[in-house]
């Protein structure tokens, strides 16, 4: 209807979407971050802010509530991330490092990551990706073992 | 040198980019907006957060000074916007709009836009583009005058 100015999700979004409050925008959708058992993560929510046909990328919002974690993964397509809101911790390959608000952080291809908000606030990134993307490898219990052979990687993942 | 730890542009920069002021980076130079007389624009920054081989996309940071304004102009590629900090106003097509940190704003192909910073207040704001992309397009002065039919934009472009 002409009359009706709801947003279903297959409708193109408006130009303008006001934020209503931190992490949360007008005619935006919450989802949950994977689907059940696909992967392992814990209190994470996924909002894709623009995703357009003329876009070569698409740019999305994960926001980890106080205490969660998203998944331990690697891929080939890389991401450019900022966090957005709150802080927490973020590895890289072997680099673990405390993360907050408008900080930057570049995940090269193939390279194990994994980000966790921290016990009392929650983590709100901003995550680019190429529209076009390979899907994400989770370690195999050889590979976890590797990766848990440096003590401070040990300590931080999450599986 | 193996030991010197600072980056040139051309180098790739480091996976984590701590903030270390609103709309400052580590390791992130400041450019002009645009070539000296090459656009109408008035007090604007940018800073290329990220633009790797990798990505088929580029987001940059975009910081219109108080009472500054981007260039007026179109082009088929799309933008995917951000406010980052601060306030102003910005004009999509024949829509104006207040605008402030966290709000949306996505500029359609072959669209007019213009980003005005409040008086009192910097505009800074992220803005996606496609890494393969035309080139922006000012109006003739026949476009202006269509344009400016619209008494509301009238009174909002700078040129």
């Amino acid at each position: 209807m002409a009359t009706d100015k709801s947003h279903s999700p297959a409708d193109k979004p408006p130009n303008f979407r006001p934020a209503l409050t931190p992490g949360r925008w007008d005619a935006t959708a919450v989802h949950a971050y994977k689907d059940e058992g696909a992967a392992p993560f814990k209190d994470v929510t996924r909002q894709v802010l623009f995703a357009d046909p003329a876009m070569a990328a698409e740019w999305r919002y994960f926001e980890v509530a106080s205490g969660g974690h998203s998944t331990l993964e690697r891929h080939e397509h890389v991401h450019a991330v900022m966090v957005h809101r709150g802080r927490g911790r973020c590895m890289v390959g072997a680099e673990i490092r405390d993360i907050a608000s408008g900080d930057l952080v570049y995940v090269p291809a193939m390279t194990w990551h994994q980000f966790r908000a921290t016990s009392d606030e929650p983590l709100g990134f901003l995550c680019l990706v190429n529209a076009a993307r390979d899907k994400p490898q989770l370690p195999t219990a050889k590979e976890l073992a590797a990766l848990k052979r440096d003590r401070t990687v040990a300590a931080f993942v999450r599986t």
